[in-house]
């Protein structure tokens, strides 16, 4: 079948700069890699932490690695109301005006004051992959889900990269809302 | 606007058969009305139960009134993990082989054999809105949502009754992928 990808859900995380992990864990903490996901050279964690918002606290929010410049935390729409606080839509690193909220480790306490973003739903891929599809860097485009729940998504974002691997990315509720099983194959349609 | 519906969220709730009612609140117990909701008669209650499965407890699930032939249960697929059964997609009212769970009330204990749901997407309207749309009752329709996390819903049961007021339902899942706002206006396309 022509333009068919694998889809995968990704739960609510967090990404860390060495300067809280630091913080959070102690001075020159190495996070421990718990299994590798399906982009090159990204893992999680076995570590923990919980995310403390004005109305509510997320127990338990699993790290990703490795650490990145910015400490980001990529939430659900549920997770903000559980939290209290207003997370936009965003592309992942683009965490101008975000809210913050207090992170709780094992070994300290920070507070960012930015940071929380709901992610926007994403297509990683190859250069190979994108001449194949047709679609290059940034294009928005569609992606048709089947079955009982079946939808189309829009405003379906590309990022080609030579360190990516082919696959949606979708968060919980979108995957739930679209009866997704991770690994399932979606379709991009322009 | 030609064929804009209003939009609403359902979060978790259950309806109870009087039998059921009885023995969770006590013989001939009447529910108590909190709010009335869109649908003519139909009513959300003060009154809450906790339902519990193989492998978790939802504590505080709301109960609409009036009371109904059969009691069931309307969950999302999130829920469905935290209880540890897989309830399938299926229309209000169509229970059969689907799994059951104990609902814990404050007088009382009930194990129900079925009755747990993932409510289908659907739009509730009058035969002169339905006359309007050109649809009819039970045909399959799709709905637009636009914004940042814009989507099409295929697979949208039209309901159409006489008792019913226009409004599509979607549970909290498909709506926060959606990014939509109870009351904001989608569009129905065939």
């Amino acid at each position: 079948m022509k333009n068919m990808i694998p889809v995968a859900m990704s739960n609510r995380h967090i990404h860390l700069s060495q300067e809280d992990l630091d913080i959070l864990f102690g001075e020159g903490y190495q996070l421990t890699k718990m299994k590798d996901l399906s982009q090159p050279g990204q893992y999680a964690c076995e570590e923990k932490v919980d995310i403390v918002g004005p109305k509510g606290t997320l127990k338990g929010v699993r790290i990703l690695g490795p650490v990145r410049t910015h400490t980001q935390i990529e939430i659900s729409v549920s997770d903000g109301f559980v939290l209290g606080v207003k997370a936009p839509t965003r592309d992942s690193g683009n965490i101008e005006d975000t809210p913050g909220a207090k992170i709780i480790g094992p070994k300290g306490e920070v507070e960012i004051e930015k940071g929380i973003i709901v992610a926007a739903r994403h297509i990683h891929m190859h250069a190979e992959e994108a001449k194949q599809f047709e679609v290059k860097d940034k294009d928005i485009v569609n992606v048709k889900i089947n079955g009982p729940r079946g939808l189309i998504f829009n405003n379906v974002l590309v990022r080609v990269s030579p360190s990516y691997a082919l696959e949606m990315h979708v968060d919980v509720e979108e995957g739930n809302a679209a009866a997704i099983k991770n690994g399932q194959m979606v379709e991009l349609i322009k």
